[in-house]
């Protein structure tokens, strides 16, 4: 089994805040990332698939494809957009769009596609907020 | 005489828009820069600053600083903030955040500082947006 | 389950001997490295924890905190010390600060930290040398 | 136990073509990889060793040593060479050099080698082919 | 005055090869670079231009019609290429593809077409040939 | 004209201690760095030579010959020691290993070689003593 990664790289805002709570309770946990005006990062969106070398391509999985699946699962939803405000998952505040929540949406989006079409089994997905952050799901409870 | 480079990092919001301008111009030059909901970066600002190395010190210029000139001066007026809303130089549509107009305003910033306090010449200020594209000001028309 | 990720740099001084062994062996099993005048790295410690994101903030960990427990934990005891000479594990010949041990060493500074306040397990440590070097300790025998 | 890892770089140049396929097919499949004149990669060989550190030394394994290994079994082999034309792994199309395939044939390479002689077992090979794909065995099926 | 840089990348194969010298000279002066079956890089472009911002964009040139250029003066000729074979400048020995020879070959592909239509000036290019080897051309002689 | 640039690193140790200054003045000038134990880092020589490309080789100059000057010049004498007291420049206190510093002395010791032998012009010499901060000499008053 090999395990075949491909990186990509969207740019987006965000910011932190829980609209159960009150303004001041989000600036204490969230501080400078509580600033309804948002921020932004470049993130890099790395996808890991699994699964033998196909024996005609020595492929586990067309990485052609597989960015197709990355720019129109993903990246056309989250690139150069406010998270908070554009995207299904974590507009209205049905989710907070910290990295760990990110990675999470980006298997949810990728899964499906990759396990139907793909040949091969999603093993992965790292998102980096920054070169020191980031957050892996393994599509694991 | 010897240039001497300091680096740090910043994650801001922006969006292209002239506001004199319709919002079908705006989207035709700008294209998804145009967003108004805005997306982000982790901007790298890079300050070189020249000089003769001190006899006593071996510095060109103490780094620590320039540290905190580039913190108190660019990143504390930048860091997790966007940059149309919320900093003079390009609040209300004064002046559009690219890459090119961000090297100036960071060198507005500096160089008086550096100039005063520091013993040094600020040399140049380089920002990059992403790992492709970065913009260098040298104070030169 | 997601792996949230933080990483840190500090620069440190280093020698490899084993105080049991002649000048010669010592020169012969670790060559320039034996150089006892030490020399030195920028370390990164790259720090994993594992969880699931708390409802309420997204996080599997507050990554402030962490950070803070890194630098009170390890970086202020490592970052520009000659780990030889002035750290509780590597002093006195007790243990040769190779990167696989500094590696363990930083896992059992974190450990019942991370544990005890941060909510989440210590799920992996890794400290790079150099960017062509680095070990991997993930606290199983 | 501890992961250790080494990397090394090399530049190879490689096509893919299946000789069971038309060329029509080739390029359809391959597209531009299908170019038989070849183009090239700096790869970046990441190899993964496990193990106790040792008492006396605190290595898992002695890195000069396995540099050396690397560069003899792998290196030597590979760099600034045509995978296609000239490694007995890829040479006459047995086998179509892609990242996946690369890593397989580095780690049948490395396995003997390090489980005979370097005290430690051989955890994972990861073959960079640019810095946006890479493919990881760990030797399972 | 501004410099605004865009890097891009290209994968190429070359080898190095005077056809007025015996194969004996050009093994002892190119080494394994005269391995005519060809290696291959990971080329990245940088390539920089300066002007000042236009006033009402704020761009000394459309970074989106810079990488048009790019890709189709550069990469669309470069990139999945063997340069000594399918190259106007380099194929037949006409010239020898070295880092420094494809700097000038690319400024030369660059330079009427920024002239004329961007609306700035062509200021360097760099190619780097792996991260350690690179080659700037700033037009002069 | 075209600028040719090759990169290594070295690992060594140092400290900022002035010798006619006594100790409480170096601790609140140098702060960490006057940790006489040392500390250290992997820098980065980055060495820039100018001149045409040779008509017969394509090269501004042989890079397999800057490599071995480099190492034979700068890096056998730096690698793997401590600045402050095995180099013929910094020991005995007479210049503090400054990145600035460390810069000037690399040009010294490569400039005449590059002068007499490689038939090109030393350029620039840049030394980063870290990924943030970085000195660059030209040769110039």
């Amino acid at each position: 089994m090999i395990f075949l990664t491909r990186r990509a790289t969207f740019s987006a805002s965000h910011y932190y805040w829980n609209e159960a709570w009150t303004a001041a309770k989000n600036e204490q946990v969230f501080g400078r990332c509580a600033n309804k005006n948002g921020h932004g990062h470049n993130y890099t969106l790395e996808v890991t698939v699994s699964g033998e070398p196909d024996s005609e391509t020595g492929f586990v999985l067309d990485l052609k494809w597989l960015k197709d699946v990355m720019e129109r699962e993903v990246l056309s939803a989250y690139d150069h957009r406010h998270l908070n405000l554009e995207t299904t998952e974590f507009a209205q505040g049905k989710m907070i769009p910290t990295t760990e929540n990110i990675a999470i949406a980006a298997w949810n989006r990728l899964e499906p596609l990759v396990t139907a079409g793909g040949g091969a089994q999603l093993s992965r997905v790292r998102v980096y907020e920054t070169a020191e952050i980031f957050a892996e799901y393994r599509g694991e409870a």
